[in-house]
């Protein structure tokens, strides 16, 4: 049943990379995660056996009296195999935490892949709404519902001095963490985007790659989040972080335009030989295939290259990824498989793109 | 004049790959060379003014004497631009050392450029015959027949016990220099090519770069020439020279076919990747352009690529030389220039070609 689930969300892109809303050429994602914890449980870590079934199940009654859930799917770990875990990982529907967990835990997603929670993740419950473009704060109008709805029926653990208690106190007061993913590859051709990293550190905010923490920063993708949860309004760290990021899409803008005009043949070259390269390979590493998809990335923001949309480009992102791969094959893929079988769908996805 | 005609020879690859004749997958030409003096005249090094002037003139009117020179060309060095010069050098019918000699000198050319005469490079005389494909006895039947042509009209300085007189020692005797260049890269790929080159070593052979000595072996190939010349007959260099690449080539196929059979993948994924970039790009290095094209040659070969022919191939391996594009362009370029122009004859002639 799982796994039918699952299936279906392979034709589609994960709604991160759907390309479409505000700035879509640079914002490739906006995302927000509420971490919740209930009263009268122990914290997720030391929680065992048959608590830990009960609170599962009483969020799952949480869950079906909401209006935003009610068509949401719920999974109980022991109906997801590896495969499926990192599935859900490599869509950014869970951590590599939470797939990890062996012990009792759950997965509550809406088929739009809009909405996910992870249940006992490193809090009890993490709420995440993740989608396409630049809109934080539409993103948060919605959170900020759902969790209301939420909070009807379960024991939020709140302290009237720190707010949210949290499992981790980097977490702790709104629970929240926002994040955006960006696509800066101008920034990072002209040698500018440590400098920009420089001042997020600065201001408080954390970049990370594409995965989350403690991953790099792939195909030129940077996550950029607020690391301060404590003493502030939910609203008024959006604002700041769509602030920061507004200026950031900026520079890009600046960078490629400055890049157009000034190494107009390089450009063109770099683009030309990543998607020569694409096209033409036969065995390729995920790692280089990202790198090479962000150079046709910018090729297509920038017209130099035609035949297809950023959408199909950013499916192949996804589709490129390990558990992908080996969901398209429906069976278990060695690394050179995988390889060579990434090889193959992105040659034949790419077969009709050409330099413009 | 001198420059009209070497326009009319851009339009066709030079003799040297036309990839006609037997073994042309492997063996790209066949050249001969012989090194002439004259009795009554210093060596060309020490020759001056007059001298030289009677010199030409008298080898000119022994040329007009030839039935196999008849349709030549001649060139005096005052009439050949630098862009000429470098020309011919990339067309192997002069030598970079006759190219940068300030002196008095010519040139004599058959319009096939099969063959081609330097007059005072460091001999007095260096007849070359350079035919593609492996067939150096044809070959040496030839020019037999041209040296003796030539030998009716001139002076040559010969000793009894020596042979041929040579301005370097090295060319004494027979003053013969035999070569064919190789196309060598699965014994290359398969780390095989040093032992080979050891052994052709042991054997008194020399192995160079495609442009003689001194040069860098680009793109895989290989001339690979006699060293000795003296107290041999012509006809037993031309044997056992034969015979030794007769095996090279042995060994080339059978790498070939180990590669096809072992790592299939491999082999097309460096074959594709190296016709995607040449396809795709937009600033290129002729070194850069020989390698990738030695791996779009190998992919022909071996009928992993489609949509060309062996001598459209091997013209562009001549066509992306720098002087061969200023040709093309009629006005000196630039390095970058040159680069720019290069990517762009590249992308344009393999537009059709495609991995099969």
């Amino acid at each position: 049943m799982a796994i039918g689930f699952l299936d279906e969300l392979i034709n589609v892109p994960g709604e991160w990379l759907r390309a479409e809303g505000p700035e879509s050429d640079i914002v490739i994602s906006s995302r927000i995660r509420l971490a919740r914890n209930f009263s009268g449980f122990f914290f997720s870590n030391i929680l065992e056996g048959e608590a830990r079934r009960q609170l599962i199940e009483m969020v799952r009654e949480a869950i079906a009296k909401t209006s935003l859930l009610k068509e949401s799917e719920f999974f109980y770990n022991d109906k997801l195999t590896a495969v499926d875990n990192e599935f859900l990982v490599e869509r950014h529907l869970i951590s590599r935490e939470h797939a990890r967990e062996k012990r009792e835990r759950a997965v509550c997603l809406m088929k739009d892949e809009i909405i996910s929670l992870m249940i006992l993740e490193e809090d009890h419950m993490r709420i995440q709404m993740l989608q396409s473009g630049f809109k934080l704060k539409e993103v948060w109008g919605t959170m900020d519902t759902l969790d209301s709805q939420l909070e009807k029926s379960l024991p939020y653990a709140f302290h009237p001095e720190f707010g949210y208690l949290t499992a981790c106190p980097t977490n702790v007061g709104t629970g929240i963490r926002i994040s955006s993913m960006l696509h800066l590859p101008a920034l990072v051709m002209i040698k500018q985007l440590s400098k920009v990293l420089q001042a997020l550190q600065k201001m408080n905010l954390a970049a990370r790659g594409m995965y989350g923490e403690g991953t790099q920063a792939t195909g030129n993708f940077f996550q950029i989040s607020n690391q301060i949860t404590l003493g502030l309004d939910e609203l008024d760290i959006v604002d700041s972080l769509e602030k920061v990021i507004r200026q950031i899409i900026g520079h890009e803008r600046e960078a490629r335009q400055a890049l157009l005009k000034s190494r107009k043949f390089r450009l063109q070259d770099q683009i030309g030989r990543a998607l020569g390269i694409l096209k033409n390979s036969y065995i390729i590493s995920s790692n280089e295939t990202m790198t090479l998809l962000s150079m046709a990335r910018l090729g297509l923001d920038l017209s130099l290259i035609g035949g297809m949309n950023t959408r199909m480009l950013n499916e192949l992102f996804l589709l490129i990824q390990p558990s992908h791969l080996q969901r398209i094959a429906k069976r278990t893929l060695s690394a050179k498989e995988r390889d060579i079988r990434r090889a193959e769908l992105v040659r034949e996805r790419l077969k009709s793109v050409e330099l413009a």
